[in-house]
């Protein structure tokens, strides 16, 4: 099949390094925007990332790279966002007249920190696009099993169902199912709070607590993401299906999970600075925990699970006495 | 609080064993029934059962014994029955006119191979005992969590509430959460099903699928279970709190679960037998992919993983070849 749009993939980490994979398989040719030119001269030399994935070998004469975001946007009609949330706005906030009729995909879990929006709200708001060009690329998927070629499932969702099964198209593989959702609101959002829940179920393991609580604590947070979509925006999503609990399943159970060892760290009693310091990686929960708890102020959805990781990792409240208490409220 | 009901557990496997630990807490006396009087012996001398959960102290002066299963019945007026399912025939059969005005709480996560009946509805339909006298433990409960006092939650379901509250009294700890359901069918079905899934969760990763793979089984694994269970005996029941989905994650994810073991083994390439024997437990969904397979007859549910592992297991069916054809079915 032809895949005529020139799809621009942002961000040089592992998911992103991943998503190229997964687009060479079937582009002929992608745009690559990696910040640091130091690390694009690399990949050039190596046909490798050095820093992520770096057993993925890169088809590097297919690859267009860019250290310069504004001429990566320029150059591409389909844009995959993988930038950490918190550096969103600095990345882009200095091009919003250029994304006219571009297609832009988040491949982000997170919330822009500064404006309490996810990536597509955030683009939406700030650059008045429509959410018929925006979308979203969720799991459950853990990058490190792309590289391995192990069998995963990808949901694009979009408002426009023709340019998501577009993306779909590119990204579908021997070892990559891909399907097409609407509902871009809720797996984005779910995408997001199942990090903040990963924190929490790291945090629980680090205590000591085991796999019979693990359950429990699981099967209480898909019902408190379930109530936090139905509230803020009702849909007919089916709360169990792959991007909403498969994604929490991946996500807490994985040992790849990087919020989940960030939680274990907590639980075993670092600082919050301590264990992002020894992490070396960007794990978005903790940022995201911040930003939902401002936006359910005006919901006031019961969610005990976010509320606790909130009070450990925010107002310093004993992670020991904290989960205690939590498991008070669960059933 | 007094507990004056004289409470009798049948069965000297783990489960067995952690429900003693557990009653044992709140009970001044319990009967025990064990089928090996060797084995009796051995854990009145050293106050810890040889076989299972050796770790855990036995307050054997507060244990009537019982060798003979008629004694421990007629000596009993709560009966746990902590048997597994392809030995309840055999065990309880001669005594059927032995149950009245008993109450009977199965713990069994099994289906009574001969009759294709769960064991509550095998005391119902082989006993006559109504089911306002029966009465089902679940979990999400590794007993060898019990054994390691590791914070877990379990369910009592009886369509005699005051009764599953009785026995929730009784198991209830500090490291125990108890609570009482009504819905013994949902919560007796969805135990036998999760085992089935989990030897399925189990084939899938001998066979070397990941993390991300395992999570989308698991969402139509949840899927699958309530599709049955509404198909089945619809009720109101909350199918992602703890007794449904949580049960189901912890035998599908935990290390401690006999069924994902022997499903890793049969994915390496052991045969049914071999891994049997190796494991020399009892892996109840074995037995249960039977039973529900011909239960299912009936009513047609779509029950694509159930029918893979029946595949695998009974029609001997290339694990391989059968989850290559699962995963297009999966989404």
């Amino acid at each position: 099949m032809e895949h005529p749009r020139k799809i621009g993939v942002l961000g040089g980490g592992s998911w992103a390094t991943a998503l190229v994979k997964l687009l060479l398989n079937n582009c002929n040719e992608i745009n690559w925007y990696i910040r640091s030119s130091e690390n694009i001269k690399k990949i050039k030399k190596y046909r490798h990332n050095p820093n992520y994935l770096s057993s993925i070998e890169i088809a590097t004469d297919k690859v267009y790279f860019f250290d310069d975001i504004a001429a990566a946007i320029n150059a591409s009609e389909i844009l995959i966002v993988a930038i950490p949330a918190p550096f969103i706005e600095a990345a882009f906030v200095d091009y919003s007249g250029k994304y006219n009729n571009k297609f832009v995909f988040s491949a982000v879990k997170g919330i822009v920190p500064q404006y309490n929006l996810t990536v597509s709200e955030f683009f939406n708001k700030q650059f008045n696009m429509p959410f018929s060009r925006l979308g979203i690329i969720s799991g459950p998927c853990h990058a490190e099993e792309i590289a391995l070629e192990r069998l995963s499932y990808l949901t694009i969702s979009s408002k426009n169902k023709a340019d998501a099964a577009y993306l779909a198209d590119c990204l579908r593989c021997h070892y990559v199912h891909a399907k097409v959702s609407d509902d871009i609101y809720g797996t984005e959002y779910a995408a997001v709070l199942k990090n903040i829940i990963a924190i929490g179920a790291g945090i629980c393991h680090g205590l000591g607590y085991g796999d019979n609580f693990q359950a429990v604590l699981v099967s209480n947070a898909i019902q408190e993401i379930k109530r936090f979509l139905d509230k803020t925006y009702r849909s007919k999503r089916r709360i169990n299906s792959s991007p909403y609990l498969g994604d929490l399943l991946v996500t807490t159970y994985s040992q790849f999970s990087r919020n989940r060892t960030f939680g274990t760290m907590i639980g075993k009693g670092y600082s919050v600075k301590s264990a992002l310091l020894e992490m070396n990686m960007v794990a978005e929960g903790v940022n995201a925990v911040n930003c939902i708890t401002q936006i359910n102020k005006q919901y006031k959805v019961k969610m005990p699970i976010i509320e606790a990781v909130y009070n450990i990792l925010v107002n310093k409240v004993s992670a020991p006495l904290e989960i205690k208490l939590l498991t008070e409220k669960l059933k």
